[in-house]
């Protein structure tokens, strides 16, 4: 009888305490959401990183200029370290701004919104006049053959599926146009490509993005054209059958050029050598200020520490953050953080990348093993209640995917994503649009998502 | 044996039959989703009612042009009936662009951004001038005293609660400032207010809406002050103690002016009589172009009868799509069309409300009892798989409160409302910030609900 006293005691103890920690979960984690949404600071942050320090690609003055401040940034935080990760950046250089034009047998010559490709050769400054083919896939280009591709500018016009929901689905389709559109144009003998611009917007920014080059096969000029510029194209070559397109590039390649990641942690209290790992991209394109892509995602990060250390919400492991470098040319930021975590012999508990845009957060992707994506799942309620009711499998992000070998689950915040290819890579990715609130919210739930880690492992 | 043979056959046959009605309303939804999706031409009326019709408060010329373009578009989709609703409408004119600055002792004259609220009267060619004082509740106010505030202008000065997630709710709570504020001052002898924007963002516009008077209380002129210069006031009073303000507003109330509702159907092929009624708001506010509130709502509806009309999908039961004229002012459109509902004694299996921004829906709210509640929660799964949520009690809208009192259920569209507010009432409410994608989820998240709703009832 005694026995089964205990017993029940035993069950109501452990009941309350299950009950007790839910709801301290649930007053820190209203803490974390009520602070992030009250707080300026991040929002004027992302201000300054896209107004003073601006597009930052690698290898740029900006770039290095950004290293510089966010390790600032850090060092104000008073966290227990602040250190940077020497690394090389390949020094791709846009030079003069783009110019191009139709040359229209009915309207005469129509100047057009385009812009250079990452990576791309420059057509140098007497630029390149050819006739355009319009292809909407590779299988269209192979079929058409050498014999009609020969000496002429291939201009890949497959607009993206604007029937998915999610927009990063959509863009995953025709993002083989824009990387491997001069390889397969020119095994054909084109002279350059025109790609239309990877967004759902119908407007007058280009997209610019990386493309590649194959060593067996020529290198030749590539450039991406506003949606409403290709549209204007597309009819003009309907109607006139053939035209001659124009334009001129100065882009280069130099020298690689030393630059960094930079970390900030705070270390945990019970297990320092355990390591939750936030991290997001500071270089982004030139033409933009880099905002969704991914001044947001450095901005949230550097937030997340700075709600631990206002809440004093003191981990049991490290909390690490890595600004990563060069995310968008050849992700040399990422991959020494791999290099240097297997050098190491370090312990990640879990990667979490930011670098979806500053939307409303919506969920997280979890790439990882069964056991991990359900214990995320099971904290659905939780983030259910801040709006967070996507938990998917798969992904992660670029600069953590270099992790995966080492078996470190990887984790993404998902975002609305509905206006993010508005501004992706273009001019258009400027501050403004980004939302304070939102951009609070992806910070709130970010810090959610490594206190929940943190204190009930994966 | 052969019963149980039957009885197995028969289950069987639900069984299918189950399995095939879900699947088909799945394929079903999912045309609706890609059409809505696919479609770029209710994104252009939108574009037509805010920039070649623009701001349409009732009584307007614009809000005129409004119901006369709304009809010709619901004739041009050949529809079953396309038909007005005749009512009167209060006629409120603003006049003159305002003017107002503070008299500072150190900076001189600062000229602030202002608005006149909605129904207010004027101060006249000759303008007010007086003393600030702040308050952030009416308690403050009270407890200052007529001894304090005679004589004053009263500078209403409470933010927004940032820390909740719904803005709606924030500005909920500050809402009673802008109703009540004139009244209130007035009580204690004050000669104007100032309300600070009802606006989490921190910009130049000022906000404007509807304001009230009592017959028993003097009428004093209302103005709201943008959030940027409302911190600049509150910042130079504390510095120097006591302020001039002066503010010129010429706005007048005229006579009452006949408008209408605009109300087109599609016949339901089995029970005609009975109506699922949608609806949104066709007039707006003066100073802007009624993008987020309500052009869109208004779009969505007519969209949900294109896409059925467009997939040939017949519903039961009559579906109706309701402009409301005047939500803003007197709310003439909404109580004119309970009138007519209970006069005729018409049938409503629902009403559906869209009033909440362009941005990405998130769910409805649902106004009726717990069984009408519970199958709408039921279908939670089907709305799942496209963002929706958040199934919540209470809402509705405010053009169908109205019909409360006839035990129709009430449905509100919730949006993401993180943005809402920076647009709402001002001059930033524009067609620019509502994002294409966004909008036509909203009118493919309705027309799932149409559907759903007439063909399992409620």
């Amino acid at each position: 009888m005694i026995k089964r006293f205990l017993a029940f005691l035993l069950i109501l103890f452990l009941f309350t305490n299950t009950i007790y920690s839910q709801s301290n979960d649930s007053i820190i984690i209203n803490k974390i959401f009520s602070e992030a949404l009250a707080d300026n600071e991040s929002y004027e942050n992302l201000r300054y990183l896209c107004k003073y320090i601006g597009g930052r690609i690698c290898g740029s003055v900006q770039a290095e200029n950004a290293v510089s401040w966010i390790e600032s940034l850090l060092l104000n935080l008073e966290i227990d370290s602040v250190y940077l990760q020497e690394l090389k950046v390949r020094n791709w250089v846009r030079g003069e701004k783009e110019y191009a034009y139709i040359l229209s047998k009915i309207f005469g010559k129509q100047e057009v919104n385009v812009a250079a490709l990452g990576g791309s050769i420059g057509t140098g400054k007497e630029g390149l006049m050819g006739k355009v083919i319009e292809v909407k896939s590779f299988e269209e280009l192979f079929e058409l053959g050498s014999e009609i591709v020969n000496g002429k500018i291939v201009f890949f016009n497959q607009p993206l599926n604007p029937t998915y929901l999610s927009t990063f689905r959509a863009y995953g389709e025709v993002a083989k146009f824009r990387a491997l559109g001069a390889i397969n144009a020119a095994k054909l003998g084109a002279t350059g490509i025109i790609l239309r611009s990877l967004t759902l917007s119908n407007d007058f920014y280009p997209h610019t993005g990386i493309m590649f080059y194959n060593d067996s096969v020529k290198k030749i000029p590539a450039i991406s054209i506003s949606t409403n510029d290709a549209d204007l194209l597309s009819s003009l070559l309907k109607v006139e059958g053939e035209l001659d397109f124009f334009f001129k590039t100065t882009c280069n390649e130099y020298s690689e050029k030393i630059s960094y990641n930079v970390i900030g942690e705070i270390k945990g209290n019970e297990h320092p050598e355990k390591i939750i790992l936030i991290g997001a991209h500071l270089d982004s394109w030139d033409i933009g200020e880099g905002a969704n892509d991914d001044g947001v995602g450095i901005i949230q990060c550097i937030e997340v520490l700075r709600l631990f250390k206002k809440l004093n919400i003191n981990p049991s492991n490290t909390i690490r953050f890595t600004a990563f470098m060069d995310e968008e040319v050849a992700q040399r930021g990422g991959k020494k953080y791999a290099e240097i975590v297997k050098s190491k012999g370090e312990n990640h508990i879990a990667a979490i990348e930011v670098d979806a845009g500053g939307a409303t957060p919506i969920g997280f992707s979890v790439n990882a093993d069964d056991s991990v994506y359900n214990k995320i799942k099971n904290w659905s309620d939780k983030f259910l209640k801040y709006g967070l009711y996507l938990i998917v499998k798969g992904g992660g992000g670029v600069d953590i995917s270099f992790l995966k070998e080492l078996n470190i689950p990887l984790i993404g915040l998902i975002t609305d994503s509905q206006r993010y290819f508005d501004y992706h890579h273009s001019a258009n990715d400027k501050f403004e649009n980004v939302n304070k609130r939102e951009m609070q919210l992806g910070s709130a739930s970010l810090a959610m998502l490594v206190y929940l880690i943190d204190k009930y492992g994966l």
